[in-house]
């Protein structure tokens, strides 16, 4: 299947200008810290001295795993389907803060077991009703993953804005996610599962056993793609796609929490610049977060205990991404406010 | 002089109250984190369910220091009130932040060495043309120091938001609160000070040697009042009355940086309860601070490597803020959203 090329952002003439402009700011040298960093890597994805966000959005992909059937979450499937009625009728975290923050949200079903008939502001990809139980058989076939991806880059190609956040819906998606950060990186399953919705410490260990047992017998995926074929989700593999897209697009990639994260790791696998694209929103409070992270060299913004999902990482990390493009486009030079500078 | 008495904002029944509405609302339990506790807080705060944050401001108060002739600042004194000036032309971080957060900004000029003339904007409150050389003399009288208080309080029952944030300018700042931690906590004074806007290792090492030389001068300075007029600065002692009267107010307190939170010292020393009011929101990179925060028992909301000042980490933690209270007003229950619960 097509796969975009993805080139760098280094640019050494372009940083330089950026950290000129950064450092006659009127501050202490470094003094706005991660800002000053996020502000120069937005000038290096949009490759340009005169950054602008446009139309931030956040792209909410849900869809049904087949191995809840083994009993892995503390929720009943049908609660994907009532979550995204809740995400059109703007009851759920994701629609407060993305209003709050002036964000676009757009919900899209990749895969829920579930007809919701027409309905305006739903997007249907739907191209399963759920994917296969990957503790008997995988998830997907290849061709429907690459379908996925195919819908996935489709929908990146659409957006207007240069920012794009990722949220998820899919109950039994930590497991998909677990197991893929397990196989991608080759972190022990014992560290790769956490608690989801809320397992007890009985049902982590069972969830961890399931995952054990599936990744023995589907030995033979290695292959990122295949990886993601046999143990991914549909909103899973829809989201590498549009996170490929957007990065080919020059966009900023701004990624949630666990379920995001491990979707970005197969695109990482498959695309490795494409972290140069990506400003991780916060680190969550499920378990194997953190390390999945490190695994990727990444930066979490935000570390407030959340593990919710839905993108809602994305929406509270996005004024900290206003913040550093207005210090940059709106303070006082040193030069321009006669402020004098350090004495040494 | 006159204290106000800041009474604690605990309350059963309201907080079973709270923990109910926040735990019935569309998500696992406990998976929005920090912003639970925060919207739990501000409800304790406001002693009501239905908790609201109406016209947020932050007030930046500026003052000079005459420890800065012992060389202890990287840059001049003179740079204070090119900073107010930078203020008061929309032109600094804190301008550009507090815009974009919809959020007031006054600034007070507490005791700057300048004479700024009549200025439509700028609150003047000065109170000496900075303080005197606490590495000579003690840095003010009690008596301007409870002026100072006074002063501060003033404005802070002025205020028509329920809401307020604090802010600094001074050159010599980080020397007055460094000497203030020391003095407040027994923190051994290598470990309070830090860089500033910028020394190198040995003009830290020199400013700790004039904080202990100065500490060792003024021993009989104990009771928390006398510690601040002897090492503090009008624009500490007006942030520490605001603080105190914005509490019995039972107003919401944004904790800023390293001399912030060290006016906010003070002021729990000496009406401990004001803690219940304070949000901190971010920990510096200034050292000294993670141990001063640790030493009130804080656990910050930001954690973004600042150490500006100005009141920035106030501004830019305001949305948490919103994004507390939104969500605890704005989600769907369970019920209301037809979504079922945990199945265990």
């Amino acid at each position: 299947m097509f796969i975009p090329t993805i080139p760098t952002t280094h640019n050494e003439t372009l940083a330089a200008l950026l950290d000129k402009a950064i450092n006659n700011k009127t501050k202490p040298l470094g003094s706005l810290g991660v800002l000053e960093s996020l502000a120069k890597q937005i000038g290096l994805i949009q490759n340009t001295r005169e950054v602008a966000i446009t139309q931030p959005a956040i792209l909410v992909f849900a869809a049904d795993h087949g191995v809840v059937a083994e009993g892995i979450s503390a929720y009943p499937q049908d609660v994907t389907w009532q979550m995204v009625e809740n995400f059109l009728a703007r009851g759920a975290a994701i629609n407060v803060f993305a209003t709050q923050n002036n964000c676009e949200l757009h919900v899209i079903d990749a895969g829920v077991n579930h007809d919701f008939g027409p309905r305006d502001v739903l997007i249907d990809r739907k191209l399963a009703y759920g994917t296969q139980n990957f503790a008997q058989e995988p998830a997907m076939s290849r061709a429907t993953c690459e379908a996925a991806l195919a819908a996935g880059m489709a929908l990146a190609a659409d957006l207007k804005g240069n920012v794009v956040g990722f949220g998820e819906m899919g109950i039994g998606n930590t497991t998909a996610a677990a197991a893929l950060m397990h196989k991608l990186t080759g972190i022990p399953v014992a560290q790769c599962v956490g608690a989801g919705t809320g397992l007890s410490a009985e049902g982590i260990l069972h969830k961890q056993r399931v995952i054990e047992a599936a990744v023995a017998k589907h030995a033979v995926a290695v292959e990122p793609l295949d990886v993601l074929a046999t143990f991914g989700g549909l909103e899973i593999a829809m989201m590498a796609g549009a996170m490929l897209k957007a990065a080919e697009l020059r966009k900023v990639l701004l990624i949630d929490g666990f379920i995001v994260t491990s979707a970005l790791l197969v695109a990482a696998r498959v695309q490795p610049a494409i972290l140069d694209y990506c400003v991780f929103a916060h680190c969550s409070n499920e378990n194997g977060h953190q390390q999945m992270l490190a695994a990727l060299g990444a930066k979490p913004l935000l570390n407030l205990g959340l593990r919710l999902g839905e993108g809602t990482g994305c929406a509270l990390a996005l004024p900290l991404l206003h913040a550093s493009v207005n210090f940059l486009n709106q303070m006082a030079t040193f030069e321009s406010a006669q402020v004098s500078e350090k004495s040494e």
